[in-house]
């Protein structure tokens, strides 16, 4: 079966996973529905090392791109989904059902790239990866036994998006800002809350992340990302310039 | 979440399983759905007894039962279901996909106890593993890649077979923005973008209308307009205070 989404659009991306067996089976699950594009965000060294050198490891495998940070790995991406098994009164991300969320990715592929994300088999993903993410997809598993496998996680989700392989017809829709477009403006954003005393009222780390996701947020039409970088950045300019008179 | 299917009436039985990590997946996969039966049939001595002495073993794992004979590992039930990924024309079985399978299969389990079989990691069930079963079911892998690992295979299946377990519900519509919170950020927007001198340089009338475009064209969760307004306001203050340092 060859359902007629778009899956070379798909980037499977695992964020700092520890086991080389998991980064395999991953990959393996891949094949076997045949997607192509892993992504792997600071895994643990020897365990990309030993995954991409083990017995019968695949072209896949081998061809897998390997990054420091998650904004670089989705930066070419127009939606960044990522994976849990929390439940939602503990997210302050927007979260969809797999069904649901598969449903809203099938119709993005056919206009963009997606990034989806995977944590690490200890912790997950973190905060910080969330607030790279549009929203969240949850897998249903009970309240009690709510951590999956790595591998297992990865073939559940990417069966469920090929799960009604029905035609999608490709179809031009409105251009979507990419992640990397997205953490551009959040940088200048960043800078002039900084600058403008707004982040130093509240603890630091968490507001970023918190700036982040309201940034991630609104949507943004891709046309529009210039404009609005501009008006940051005579803002940013206007701020730094105002603190060298004093 | 816990689907209203009699998950306790399905048995998972491991035919021949080699690997004790395999035996372990199976068992992960089982609890994070909600299953409890496990069966395993002359797996490899010692792959059996390094699962269940294994670190964190389930006490699913523990309570597991071990046949000799397929025979006698599904004498119970009243439904006995093959997994495959070999396709249609070279068996001799009806086969349904598996959304259709656990269709039927969650009907089953109403009324009786329902056996899912799944072979060894090397060769999969056996003709004479199929010939105890009423109907098999395929996992819908590429042609190239059928053979899936055995503990993704189990997880896609139990998944399956909860997925639809309840009504899945309809996510809260996000509420909308009203005009009167966008126009109110319009207006912060504008006086920064005057006080950073942005809109100097252009010309005014026109570009106030492009802001205000600018603002509606972007979708903004109502929850967040006062995130954006405070950071607007502060943004706006220190400009302020800039200029009046000259």
């Amino acid at each position: 079966m060859r359902p007629e989404i778009e899956l070379d659009q798909l980037c499977v991306v695992l964020v700092a996973t520890r086991n080389p067996l998991n980064i395999g089976a991953a990959a393996r699950a891949m094949s076997n529905f045949g997607f192509s594009r892993l992504r792997v965000v600071n895994p643990y060294a020897t365990a990309f090392r030993e995954a991409r050198s083990a017995v019968g490891a695949s072209g896949l495998l081998a061809r897998a791109e390997e990054y420091k940070t998650v904004a670089e790995a989705v930066a070419d991406c127009t939606l960044v989904v990522g994976t849990t098994a929390v439940g939602p009164r503990n997210l302050q991300h927007p979260i969809k059902s797999l069904p649901q969320a598969t449903h809203f990715i099938r119709k993005q592929l056919r206009s963009g790239r997606t990034a989806l994300l995977f944590g690490s088999e200890k912790r997950g993903l973190s905060n910080r990866d969330f607030s790279h993410c549009n929203w969240l997809m949850r897998i249903p598993t009970l309240e009690d036994h709510r951590s999956m496998n790595l591998g297992q996680a990865v073939a559940v989700c990417l069966y469920e998006l090929i799960r009604d392989g029905k035609a999608i017809k490709r179809e031009r829709k409105q251009e979507i800002i990419t992640a990397g477009e997205l953490e551009r403006i959040t940088t200048v954003l960043l800078d002039v809350l900084k600058s403008s005393g707004y982040l130093d009222l509240r603890k630091i780390a968490s507001s970023e992340e918190k700036i982040r996701r309201l940034v991630r947020r609104m949507k943004l039409p891709k046309g529009d990302a210039e404009s609005w970088l501009g008006m940051l950045r005579q803002i940013l300019w206007k701020l730094k310039a105002g603190e060298k008179s004093h």
